[in-house]
């Protein structure tokens, strides 16, 4: 108890996106203060923080600065330098740690930590030159999958190689960046565990979500997934080995293929050291939200629970999507989210609903 | 649809406690901006809002001033001065309506009100001087309330006169102000409903709520309340007609006192014509919250669903009863509220916690 942070303390959140200010309303709810530290004015979180910093990422000096004036520091997003949060450490508690970004912001070190772990992920090998690249295409077959091992999202930094030939060419893409390259995996639905993990290594799962993509974004996550009892067990197993071996404090989302019919039926396709998107739907399905619980665990609080009370689909507005807005709020079964972002962009996740209905499976 | 302030637009709030900050929240989900003015610094609702703006609750020219910058002008108590109201009106849409306020911030025109809608009131009599005070008495009989018909909340501004000799002790007691006297009703539960009214004047109702007080203030709400199907029906049309016929905007409260056995069972007790404290169960119970209802009616979009998909018990944490945050954060049954209050003094409403189980009755 004594490392519990208690309230009036203030939460720290690198990054001024939807995903901080809805943290900083679960701090809210628990009488903790938020500062946000965003990289530009009239951030999404910012419109819901006493105080917001506005300084670079990769500004070491303000973000130092940043930890002195709060109790713990988060991040909204995985790519934030080790640097960056060696400064953020001197002033203040950084959690999750270090050590959970340098992993799974390297798409490399990533598939080897999960590997190494006995659990299954696509083929991979390292790619620097065109070399490497025509070398792992013999091996992994066409077609395959080119990513960068950096600062990749929403499908970002990722082509499709569709035969030897063209491997200078897809190298010439991704800006000659380090790389790898993934063999495609054969799956009927995509799935993912939001899981939390307390400062005393204490789990809470969330249920499994079924998600949907659409050109490399999320575009809505359901629960309950379709998939049976075995399943749902090993997909938390999973996701629960790899909050632990991380050493994670927060909350941690791992997306999964479902390969029905294999013997290990579920391969793990990328982890996000943070709350996630395909956990929305737990604002208005649970009773401590993802927010709620990453909040809680970095403080050092006992977790919320992660049950559910409701079924819920939670389906993405991007870009013009959100036009759609007075459509929805009129709809009553929907919950809607908007996050205050002043301009559409193609893309640009603008918001969410959630429809909601009562409790079965 | 043209009346429906678009997402972006922003929401001033007169009042800076506890429950602008979920008014705050709640505006932050349907992607709206929020400014709160209060007369303090550091209050509550201030913690999360981009921008505050400390002045008097009687300072006209700043809240004409505060009106100019925001869409809609709210209000978070109901103790709002007419020309505090006129000056936010010179800038921006007021909703509740003044009427609403002038109205149920005197227990005298609030009293005749309703009962000219023909609706049960505890027996009554305007008091002025000591004695008015003791003709009252004779005809009202002892023991009976005495109240300030302004300002009083949470117990304040009333006393118990016990024979009519106390008259001019109980006068001067309560500063020997317009007052009125009110016989005691024989009732054997408190109920509440709260219901929310559109622009458009569609009613939204939430399940009736039983409520506990403890010295004058509020202690626990819970749903479903121990009433049967007449009654809730009767006590959701009592509140819709108030609702109704203030012409207001917004969420209301209507507290009752349940008379068993008697053929008007329901006799109103008070209205507030704003959240109320009885209704803070919808947060964890229901999928759109009073707060989020109250934003939305201001705003003048459609109201969001009021059903409840929850049983819920709230407890207020009043004084040190937040002492046990800690304990209560461990508790998996019960979703924790704190307000954010610096100060912990006897009496003061610090947080609240919702008690939540599976939905019955």
């Amino acid at each position: 108890m004594s490392e519990m942070l208690p309230p009036g303390g203030t939460i720290g959140i690198l990054g001024g996106g939807q995903l901080g200010r809805m943290l900083a309303v679960a701090a809210s709810r628990l009488g903790l203060k938020v500062r946000i530290y965003a990289d530009g004015p009239d951030s999404p979180a910012a419109q819901f923080a006493e105080e917001a910093m506005i300084g670079a990422y990769d500004d070491e000096a303000k973000i130092a600065e940043f930890g002195q004036g709060v109790d713990v520091v988060t991040c909204e997003f995985e790519n934030v330098s080790a640097g960056a949060l060696d400064a953020a450490a001197k002033g203040a508690r950084v959690a999750p740690p270090a050590r959970a970004f340098a992993i799974t912001q390297d798409r490399l070190l990533e598939k080897q930590f999960v590997q190494e772990l006995g659990i299954s992920v696509a083929p991979f090998a390292q790619v620097d030159t065109a070399e490497d690249l025509r070398a792992a295409l013999e091996t992994l077959g066409t077609p395959a999958l080119l990513k960068t091992r950096r600062f990749g999202y929403d499908g970002k930094g990722q082509v499709v190689v569709r035969k030897p030939g063209d491997a200078e060419a897809a190298m010439e893409e991704i800006g000659n960046q380090p790389a790898i390259l993934e063999g495609f995996v054969k799956f009927d639905r995509e799935v993912s565990v939001v899981v939390a993990r307390a400062l005393d290594g204490t789990l809470g799962f969330y249920d499994v979500a079924e998600n949907h993509h659409q050109d490399g974004i999320l575009s809505s996550s359901r629960v309950p997934a379709s998939i049976d009892g075995d399943c749902t067990y090993n997909a938390r197993e999973i996701a629960g080995k790899i909050a632990t071996a991380l050493e994670h404090v927060g909350v941690l989302c791992v997306e999964m293929f479902h390969c029905e019919g294999e013997r290990n039926a579920l391969v793990v396709n990328e982890i996000a050291p943070r709350v996630h998107n395909s956990g929305h739907w737990t604002i208005d399905g649970c009773q401590a939200s993802q927010f709620e619980n990453h909040i809680r665990a970095i403080a050092g609080w006992p977790l919320g629970p992660t049950g559910r009370h409701s079924n819920a689909v939670m389906i993405n507005l991007i870009g013009h999507d959100v036009d759609r807005w007075a459509e929805l709020a009129a709809d009553e079964r929907v919950a809607l989210h908007l996050y205050g972002k002043a301009d559409t962009r193609p893309g640009r996740k603008m918001g969410h609903y959630t429809k909601i209905s009562p409790k079965s499976g």
